[in-house]
C-alpha cells in the first residue's frame, strides 16, 4: 500500500514518542528539552562531525563547512557554527554557551551589491579553556586565545589575547585571568565594572 | 515486519502532517510555526510542567531543573529557562520573549579551570507582571522585582527592585513604573533616553 | 490496526530519516542542520508564504500574521518575522541573519497592568538591500531604508535612513553606505569606530 499510516495517525505517533522521550528525561536529569534536542543524542552527533571525545553538541545547532572542536567541550542549544568561509578551530574545555553564533562569512557587501560583490570570508580559532557567554556573535576574521571569557550577549569584532575577559557590542576588554587549573581566577579592570562579575 | 515503513514513506508523512498543520494554523491564527512549534501543544506542556493556569510555553523553550511559573505567562519560542542551580521561579502575568534566556548556573570557572572547578549555582527570582524584552540574558543569582520592564537584547546581571525599567549590557536603570492596572504607564529617567521608549 | 508501528519503531524511522537527510546535506553542501531545518525546504516555504522569487526561509522561522518579502533575500535559522501588529514589509537582496527578531507589536504594557491592557501594535518596513545582523532586535514602528547595514547584536528602536550603518543597543549611527552595485563601500564616522569594520 502507498500510505501505510495516515497523517493523524503519525501525529499521534510523534506525541507518544515525544511524551514517551520527555518523560524519561524529566524523571533521569530533570530536564524537559524541545522536541529535537530532546530525540537526538548529542554526543552521537559531535562523534558524527568529528568533534573530540566528551564533547557534545545539541541537535538545534547548525553547522556550516569546516569546523574542528577539541575533546570536553560543550555546544549549546541554538548555536551557529559556521566553518563554511575559511575554517573554524575551537579547542578542549570550551563552553559554547546556548545561541552563541560563530561566523567565518559574512554577506554585507552581498546585501548592499544587490548581489553583485562576493561574501566576506575569513577564518576564526578560538583556544582551550574558553567561556563564551549565551546569545555572542563572533565575527568572522576573529581569533581567541586560550583561556578568555567572553562575558553573555556580546559582539566580538576584534582579537582577545590569552587569559583576557571582554564584554559588551563591540566587546571591549574588561578584566583579566590570573592562575590556572582549580587555582584560576578573574580580576576586573575597575571598580566600576564590579557589577560584571556575574558575567555568565 | 521489522521496518513497517520506509524512511522515503517516513519523510513523505512528515512533511504531510507539516503542511496540514501549516495550512490550519495560516487559516486559523494566520501564523507559520517551525515543525516543532507548530506540532506540539504550548498550552499542554505548561500544564505538564506543573505551571500555572493559562500560561504557555513554546515546544522550542529548553527547560532545566527546578522551573516554578505562575498563572497567565507567555514564554516564546527558542527560550531558556534554567533551574538547576538552585530554582527560577517566575510569577503570573509574565512576557518571557522570544530568544531570553534565563540562568541559575554558569560555567566560566569550569572551563577556564579546565574541569578542575564545579559550575557556579544561584536561584533566580523574577515577580508578577514582568515584560523581559527578546533576546535577553537573566545571570545566575540575579532577582527581578514585580512590575519590571527588561529592554529587549539586555544583559541583566544585578538585582531589579520593583517597578524599574532597566536596558543595556549591562542593564541600567532607564526608567521606572508609575501606577498600575489600566492607569499603569513609564517615566524614562532622561531625555536622553527618549528614543528608548520602543522597549520591544 | 490501531498503532500499525509502535513509538520505539518510530523513534527508530526518525533517526534513520534524520541520519539520511544528514549525510546527503554533508556531501553535497558540506552542512550538518538541526532535525528541522533539515528535513523541511526553504525554499518551498518562502514559496507557500507568497515571499518573492530566489527568496528562502529556513523551518526553525517564526512568521506572525502579515509579512511580505521580495525577491532574493535570505532569512536565516531562528528568526523572528512578526507581521501581526500591522503588517512587515521586507526588500529584495535583503539578509536577515540568523537569530533576527523583526516585531509589529510588544507586550509591554498587557504584563504591566496585569492583563488589563492591549498588546501595542504598529507596522514595520526595510527597503532593499539591507543587511541585518545576527541577533538583531528590530522594534515596533521601526522603518529601515535601503542599502542600510544593522551591525550584530544591535537592538534597534528608531528609524534608520537609507544608506546608513548602524549598531548598538540601542543602535546608533556608525557609518554611511557610499556608491552602489558593485561599488559599494561603508564609511565610518570615526576613527575610534575603526574596530567596527568586521560587521557581520
Amino acid at each position: 500500500m502507498d500510505k501505510p499510516i495516515s497523517p493523524e495517525q503519525f501525529a499521534e505517533l510523534l506525541h507518544a514518542c515525544y511524551s514517551d522521550n520527555e518523560e524519561r528525561l524529566m524523571s533521569d536529569h530533570q530536564r524537559s528539552l524541545s522536541f529535537q534536542d530532546g530525540m537526538f543524542d548529542r554526543w552521537e552527533r559531535a562523534r558524527r562531525l568529528g568533534f573530540g571525545e566528551r564533547t557534545s553538541i545539541y541537535n538545534s545547532a547548525t553547522v556550516f563547512g569546516n569546523v574542528e572542536i577539541g575533546t570536553d567541550s560543550w555546544v549549546g542549544p541554538n548555536t551557529i557554527l559556521d566553518g563554511s568561509g575559511g575554517g573554524l578551530r575551537i579547542g578542549s574545555f570550551c563552553s559554547i554557551s546556548s545561541g552563541v553564533h560563530i561566523y567565518t562569512h559574512d554577506t554585507v557587501l552581498w546585501a548592499l551589491s544587490g548581489g553583485m560583490l562576493d561574501y566576506s570570508k575569513c577564518a576564526v580559532s578560538i583556544g582551550d579553556c574558553v567561556y563564551i557567554g549565551s546569545q555572542c556573535v563572533i565575527a568572522a576574521g576573529v581569533q581567541i586565545g586560550s583561556r578568555c571569557v567572553i562575558a553573555a550577549n556580546s559582539f566580538v569584532n576584534d582579537n582577545v589575547p590569552d587569559g583576557t575577559v571582554v564584554g559588551g557590542s563591540p566587546a571591549r576588554r574588561i578584566g583579566v585571568v590570573i592562575g590556572e587549573a582549580d587555582k584560576v581566577s578573574i580580576i576586573f579592570d575597575s571598580s566600576e565594572k564590579i557589577s560584571e562579575v556575574r558575567i555568565v
